[in-house]
């Protein structure tokens, strides 16, 4: 490479570098509001926070930035498209051309906007008053409309939302993997709702006391590989994980006094996107290279853990027998089959972030037709809440009784998170791909986790996933790990051999 | 005032809170760091916290600071001395003449020696190797003596020093206050050493649990008047309090499961800074004038809830009771005035952090006088341990076995801290005299501790302390609180009034 590129490519990182440190104080602030913060300290950090996130955009768009951007993009460091180089100068410029072409005006106009209509979709939730938020709703999605148009987009609006969360991804892409899916998994979530087989849920809908849940939650997530000496588990109302830095990956969770599930796998999901973050290469800390790639490879690590580990039968060989151990007055005349029912229970149910691991795909790919159809215009929002009925009958085979419970439950369209959603069920996707690759590379591996052992899989995700960083996008990712494009079918294929024995379809 | 003035005053505020939103980020790494930090984050919070540090100084040392600084200095807006126009530039102007005043590279060196010096010194004192540490001291007098010059003084070089903790005393001040002290001091301790009446001292070392101290200390601390809304009471290896914002104020403690006493009086000493903290005036908040004034007149209000108000008689008659039955074992069938006796143990000791409030202030004498030699050159550093170990057995009447537990036993000197120890007696000295002046002017004060009522002692210190911000130095405050120049009487009556009663002197 020619001395002057790499004079230049060295600036570009440094200044990188020094964005990420304010990244990451912001991380702590974050972190420390939504775990211990006292409850007076609200305003306060909502200036610390309104600061730093303004100190990153001004570094992150200093014009310096575009200068060393357009000049590297042409410069031979390109030559190697997934050298390190390379993928630094692909992935800045991204942002940086994301971030610089929305006019100040309507950055403020959108935080303004999504900071209020949160509030009174709060209240409207509480309330079940859809006209309230209504023309909330009605500003958030012309706004994302504008906000598509300053990005640019080749196909369609929506497109450049998603690649907000999903860089790279498409409407095209998206749509013609969700469609095949989708019937698929009617027709399986109907199937197991007339089985005769039914879960006795009161087997884990009992009263567990919340230390010992946590000893078994911490233990669980140690056992999977999340490392206690570089990370911590907290207490927060949502669950979350955030990076500080390097050596710094917190995970927090929540638990349900009445419920072994709730925290147990959601301390797995957690402890999966805090391996990722763990296991990302830190030489490489402050740019693309050395950070998690897109929000749907993220959720793939949490969600292998949380379901193709969590809820499978060799994780609970070994720690079914603990469980029972260490709640003997629940567990200890339950059979190992009936504890394995209860926690695959499946059924339509109106929350998504309640949902098992089949029914949750539904859940999403409803939200991402109505948001597409919302963002392209062949939805007008008033008609939001009829739209979501229909197709909640259609898929579910149940109608909301309200739209609290139904096209108003999630935070996202409130928050302006258009495009967000897809990235759930990308996850499970890419899981699913992704794990048969693990186990057709590694024999016996779920004989190794029926011991207690999991560094296998571990390993293969550090060697496959974690140590590309962004060098590749999601979508190209899966190629090279797999050898073959996304496809619904290894999803689908799990979850009809798992369910199909479970409910002896 | 002039409408330039004022504009210029404006600018000089808007750039302080700018300085104060980074600082407030600052202080969030140091908390965390303390608290909850995983042992992997250390190196990227080193580099957080140096991000943050040169960020603030380079706000701060803004040439555009010193024009403001320079011409407002010279407006009408410093007619009225204690206004808050005339204060803020005052203290602002302060610092900032301070902070130019250094060379870039002498504040390398002086980080990076004091950064090396305090691990040289944990080791050195762990092997009571004080020729290892010896040319670290000698480095650090040195450079200490440089800072001074470069500060500028008008009679002695510590006086710049003292300077940085407690802004605008003197070694003339402090000397003068201190001397006669000494005396009375050295006499009651051997008073009390000969008296025969001894503490048992099983009472409060022995085995109290954990849990039940952190309920014990927490209800004392809310008890007093710290606000766990806007605060939280953490562990830490060393007890500190520290602001985050307005609002947010935290303080921390650590547990000894032998010792009742270790918790209680650490959690009462950083409540009173936490108080403290809570009670300056958050309109003013980014300002001096919305901050706690000298290191000396914080330690006057966690010294005062300590052990004015901790270690007195009519706090216990409100909390002994609560005590004995939180811990029925031990205390069940104590006598009060034997347990009172045994949390007022006095008698001379090594190490300073475990003195007790009659011996500590020789502690500090000791080390006063020896700073001040080491600074103006009339002590040479490799003569600290033979002039220590003379002045302990002076003070004492016991020589120290060793370095470890003689002239090496403090941090501070290794870290730089020349002018620091100073401030503790200033505090217990501005505590007296201020708790004198409480007591006068609300009659039967102490008769509501009896009945745990402490709002009337919380709110004169609003009125009288905490509502002043920095309008006033130390020196001053003191005058305009109790009517007279501080003097080293009300403190050592109190001590001779209470211990003459306890040890039937």
């Amino acid at each position: 490479m020619s001395d002057k590129a790499k004079q230049l490519y060295d600036e570009l990182i440094e200044r990188m570098k020094e964005v990420s440190i304010i990244n990451s104080c912001e991380a702590l602030l974050g972190w420390d509001e939504r775990t211990y913060m006292p409850r007076g300290g609200s305003a306060h950090r909502a200036n610390q926070a309104a600061y730093m996130a303004g100190l990153t955009h001004k570094k992150f768009t200093d014009p310096r930035m575009g200068e060393l951007l357009g000049e590297l993009a042409q410069s031979d460091l390109m030559k190697d498209e997934f050298s390190d180089e390379a993928v630094n100068i692909r992935e800045i410029k991204h942002d940086y051309d994301k971030e610089v072409k929305i006019p100040q005006k309507l950055v403020e106009e959108f935080t303004h906007t999504t900071t209020m209509s949160q509030g009174v979709w709060s209240q409207a939730r509480g309330e079940n008053d859809f006209p309230k938020f209504l023309p909330w709703l009605e500003k958030i999605v012309k706004l994302c409309r504008e906000r598509a148009e300053c990005f640019g987009y080749e196909k369609e609006a929506y497109d450049a939302l998603l690649d907000e969360y999903e860089t790279g991804s498409s409407v095209e892409f998206v749509s013609k993997v969700f469609s095949g899916f989708r019937d698929d998994l009617v027709g399986l979530v109907s199937a197991i709702g007339n089985s005769k087989i039914k879960p006795n849920l009161s087997i884990i809908e009992s009263a567990y006391a919340v230390d010992l849940q946590e000893v078994f939650g911490r233990s669980a997530a140690a056992a999977i590989g999340y490392d206690f000496g570089t990370g911590r588990l907290d207490l927060s109302a949502h669950p979350f994980t955030t990076g500080i830095g390097p050596g710094d990956i917190r995970i927090t969770t929540r638990y349900n006094p009445n419920h072994l599930g709730q925290a147990l796998f959601g301390t797995l999901h957690e402890a999966g996107h805090g391996m990722y973050e763990q296991g990302v290469p830190t030489e490489h800390y402050g740019t693309p290279r050395g950070a998690a790639t897109s929000l749907g490879i993220h959720e793939s690590q949490s969600r292998m853990w949380e379901n193709q580990i969590g809820r499978g039968k060799p994780f609970w060989k070994h720690f079914f027998p603990r469980a029972q151990q260490m709640f003997p007055e629940i567990l200890g005349e339950v059979k190992f089959d009936d504890f394995f029912l209860a926690i695959n229970d499946v059924r339509p149910s109106l929350i998504r972030v309640e949902a098992d691991e089949v029914t949750y795909n539904l859940h999403i790919l409803l939200r991402f037709e109505m948001e597409h159809a919302l963002i392209n215009g062949d939805l007008q929002v008033k008609d939001a809440p009829s739209a979501w009925n229909e197709k909640f009958q259609k898929y579910f085979g149940i109608t909301p009784p309200n739209d609290a419970d139904g096209c108003m439950q999630d935070v996202h369209w409130s928050a302006g998170y258009f495009g967000y959603f897809p990235t759930y069920t990308l996850g499970n996707l890419y899981s699913a791909q992704f794990y048969n690759k693990a186990k057709a590379d590694i024999p016996g591996l779920e004989d190794q986790f029926a011991i207690g052992n999991f560094t296998g899989l571990k390993k293969w995700l550090e060697e496959n996933i974690y140590v590309h960083g962004q060098r590749y996008r999601a979508e190209k990712l899966v190629e090279v790990v797999t050898g073959a494009k996304l496809d619904h079918a290894p999803l689908m294929n799990y979850l009809k051999e798992k369910y199909s024995v479970l409910y002896n379809l």
